[in-house]
């Protein structure tokens, strides 16, 4: 079993395991050149795009996991709702969720109809992989509605909130059909050869305590009761949610993501888990003597190898230098490495 | 000394005071009214129209403290900067800070010259006022560092993040400038009449420990040292700081302010410090049966009216019902009134 999976099981390792987030993304000007060819739908829809895409930073960097190239939306169009990926303005959804009655109509397809692709693209990976791990993932029930209400992006996320406490029912009724689709989204990839599961429940931060754990945690242990069962290691990733990591660890995951905000000791404490992160994304557009003891202090609060995934806090920057990556991958394990 | 002033001192009071961010704001008809005849760059420059609107919510309601309706960015423009309101979308800067060259030519001027109606606004309100005291008000270095490179709002603030890492020299020119301008901002606000003092810094939250801590905090230090000098109770807000609450209550400010993520004995004990907050705006959207839980949530969190000032945890939201600002402030008095 390869330091990554170790790390997950909080078993010693020879150095820290290193991946990225959007490790196969823009700033890599292989990733950009086949882009140029295929709009975003495409690769999603294509297992052979989508595989190359994945493997590209594997053949860059000496990065110790792969994460199958896809996105978390996909699956809310196969819910009914329309989804486009607009260039330059991400992924938008032209008709949100409005009413109960949308929600009420909202379908629950199988993930072999909605991820079809993605499927077939981690069959293809897994080939070419080797010792290497390979990532499934799905966004989380609470990021998926935020999504789906807002239609984007949002400021205050305030649609959302609005329906989650003046409609409970209905807010229950689209949580429930969400933990559904999710659950099934991991297991098919598992099925289909996925070594660990990630959670991306990247919004659950703008909530108090008091919503999160009235409104969002009790769909979260379902899901995470239901991954679980899998076997395989599952990454429960969240960003702003430091006051409350506690409760996020709770509903679920063997290793923990934290953003660049709370310390890893800290994260650690709060957790009782194997913690994910957590180098802020922007550190990587610096040069180096500012960019390595950013690094240090990462490696100095994760308090040794044993427990920690080294990662960012969120996903790589389009703008970030492809040296800065090679960079930071071969200095963590250097630095981590017993001597 | 009426409450307010009283909780800012954690000294006993007879019922927790109440104020909220943005009460003169959008959600108020008789604002929309006076704004559909004026843009906002008239109302900032007529002391009469900037009085008449701060005095609108304390008029409506029963709130403990008057803030002078201002914002935190036409001292930018007077530093050199392209400030416009465009509706619908807030405030921009049509030539962001983009070089160090830019940062050199950023002039100082006094607060006398860059918000002179502003300050005959608060010697207006005075008399006006009575008891209640008015809070004046600056942005902190950080965020207004990140307006004015961002040139407005930002997902990643990558722009700002990257010239403090990157060019630190000239960050330190940006800051140092930033810290002699609030500074002077407050000072004159303060003359002018202002009881309290806040610094809005609503971005600072989007640091880690480590950069908050090296490349923010030692102009917030310099900053409060000058303001505190002034003699009146500093509130010291900032958003999304959870996990370093207790680093920027040890810059200054005699009251933190706290948003809904952390519950308020939380960031009470990180801070060592009278709180304010931390209600999230969106909860004033929802009906009474849910909003009440949450105020009782806030509440019971800061332990009792000592030592705690309510209100959001950021401004109100232009949707919020006007019953529901009016019925918050009233139940807040009632349940904290000793019986």
């Amino acid at each position: 079993m390869g330091r990554f999976l170790m790390a997950c099981r909080a078993e010693p390792v020879d150095c820290t395991p290193v991946w990225f987030m959007r490790q196969a993304g823009r700033y890599m000007p292989e990733y950009r050149r086949l882009r140029s060819k295929h709009s975003m739908l495409e690769v999603l829809r294509s297992s052979e795009l989508s595989a190359a895409i994945t493997l590209q930073p594997i053949r860059a960097f000496d990065v110790d996991a792969a994460i199958i190239f896809s996105d978390i939306l996909p699956p809310l169009a196969g819910m009914g709702l329309d989804l486009e990926y607009v260039p330059g303005r991400g992924p938008q959804l032209s008709h949100p969720l409005a009413t109960k009655s949308m929600i009420d109509r909202l379908a629950t397809p199988p993930a072999t109809e909605t991820i079809g692709g993605t499927l077939e693209a981690i069959r293809l990976v897994k080939r070419e992989l080797g010792a290497v791990p390979l990532i499934g993932f799905a966004g989380g029930p609470f990021t998926l509605a935020s999504y789906a209400v807002e239609g984007g992006g949002s400021k205050h996320f305030a649609r959302t909130k609005r329906l989650m406490l003046s409609e409970p029912a209905a807010w229950d009724r689209l949580m429930t059909k969400l933990v559904t689709v999710v659950t099934d989204l991991l297991t098919e990839q598992q099925k289909a050869g996925a070594d660990v599961l990630q959670v991306f429940d990247t919004w659950a931060g703008v909530l108090s305590r008091f919503d999160y754990e009235r409104c969002v945690a009790p769909y979260n242990r379902k899901l995470f009761k239901h991954v679980h069962a899998l076997g395989v290691p599952i990454l429960h990733f969240s960003t702003g949610t430091s006051a409350y990591l506690d409760l996020v660890a709770h509903c679920g995951g063997d290793v923990i993501g934290a953003d660049w905000r709370i310390p890893l000791d800290e994260a650690r404490k709060r957790t009782g888990k194997p913690v994910m992160g957590n180098l802020d994304p922007t550190a990587l557009l610096a040069p180096w003597r500012e960019l390595q003891p950013r690094i240090d202090f990462v490696l100095d609060r994760a308090g040794g190898s044993t427990g920690h995934v080294f990662n960012l806090g969120h996903g790589i920057l389009p703008e970030t230098p492809v040296d800065n990556v090679r960079r930071v991958v071969d200095y963590v394990h250097a630095q981590t490495t017993k001597k």
